[in-house]
């Protein structure tokens, strides 16, 4: 019997600790006034560089934001949600190639290898592992968090106000503390909307229809239709949340970026 | 009190079973001939489906893959690594827009708001978080993995296997069981390296040399380093693992991809 860790708990399922922290993952965007102490922040960072990483190059890094005055400076560029300056710590994850090619350069290999798309790609994935990571370990510990998608939108200007060098670009920020707030769960596609077995299993309007009853159907979605006069949920997205016009804009802001960046 | 959760285990210190799970990773290749039966399997995709998602957009798919002679068919493009064929479930992580597009088509919606890199990014992330959370939820019940990064070099080959449509990129593949293997955790920066406070602390030789010291002074370095007849770990990854010119080829392979997946 190899599966050690393989346990049966209480109730003849196989429910852990880790998947019930997992399974009760909401964001939270209210905290309260505690600090995140440097014991916690520290097993938060060790977890989150334990991931995964191609090749062991580990592609990363964090940038630990607690400075309050720098979170103001940056809130503008998170379009001011209150999280960006009301949580204790920030954590920013970089896909980094810098170092390593500071390191090939010290060792006089190459310098050159890695500024292309196929290495972004490695670097992006490595810095999300991470990141995920850290949210897991964290909510471990009774912390809560929201990630921050302006991170991508406004990477140009992360950029400047991060000091970032080139081979670097931020992808994920996420806002972490104690929760001040405990929302209700999120409400989730059901798995059958989300897995395929074997092939992809195309969706037409009878399937999409079905997979996205419950949605439609949340007491949530109700009030959003309310508040924005719209029919239904897809049009509250493409109308008001993450409209073509916007999207394409930030389109150009990463690409000029990745370009910049040298991986493009 | 509002942390609940955040309990001291008998040392004093905050560690917890997700914690020991997370920091205690490390890359299994060889599994035992057990199949994961459909309850934990289930709980895996449900603690992926459960992670921070682009404004609860899901825009992400899970291709599970059982069937052997499909693992065989695809065994080539993971460049013929045992496990692509040797574990019982290889789980594929795709980044998706076209369910969404799909449900915006149904709701008379736009259907060109996410063709573009922006969205890109947001589905990428979306699906890395996705398969991370499956990683932690594996370990978590025993299972064992390893993340192949052939996934992104062949992307287009795999669609064609997988059948993927407009508007989805797959960009992770876990190969997982139940271990056959207990290696060594696997050598890592040190949080230094990795962990920058506030702006990004720049690298020069003398902080190069002391960060990577311990990882040049590992065993495993060693062999590799006598193995490939090279005077360092730099010139093994840019002259044998991943050379400039296979980067350069396989980032043509995800950039025709993305363009004609309709991201770019």
């Amino acid at each position: 019997m190899p599966h050690i860790l393989y346990i049966n708990f209480n109730t003849g399922n196989t429910m852990n600790a880790t998947l019930k922290t997992m399974l009760q993952h909401r964001s939270i965007r209210k905290f309260t006034a505690d600090d995140i102490d440097e014991q916690t922040l520290n097993l938060i960072l060790q977890a989150a560089c334990n991931g995964s990483t191609m090749g062991n190059m580990q592609l990363y890094s964090i940038i630990v934001t607690k400075d309050k005055e720098k979170m103001k400076a940056m809130a503008p560029l998170h379009f001011n949600q209150p999280i960006a300056t009301n949580a204790p710590v920030i954590l920013t994850f970089v896909a980094d190639f810098h170092r390593f090619n500071k390191y090939c350069e010290y060792r006089d290999a190459a310098t050159d290898a890695y500024s292309n798309l196929q290495s972004y790609h490695w670097a992006v994935i490595d810095a999300i592992i991470a990141a995920q990571n850290a949210c897991v370990a964290a909510e471990s510990l009774g912390l809560g968090f929201c990630w921050l998608g302006t991170i991508t939108y406004n990477a140009d200007k992360f950029i400047e106000a991060l000091q970032l060098p080139k081979h670097t670009v931020p992808v994920a920020c996420i806002a972490m503390g104690y929760p001040d707030e405990q929302p209700e769960l999120t409400d989730k596609l059901p798995l059958e909307a989300l897995v395929h077995y074997e092939t992809y299993n195309d969706y037409n309007k009878e399937s999409i229809d079905w997979l996205y009853t419950e949605k439609e159907a949340h007491e949530n979605t109700k009030k959003l239709l309310e508040e924005n006069n719209l029919p239904n949920l897809a049009r509250i997205f493409t109308e008001r949340r993450y409209t073509k016009a916007d999207n394409e804009h930030f389109a150009k802001v990463i690409e000029t970026v990745m370009k910049r960046q040298g991986f493009l």
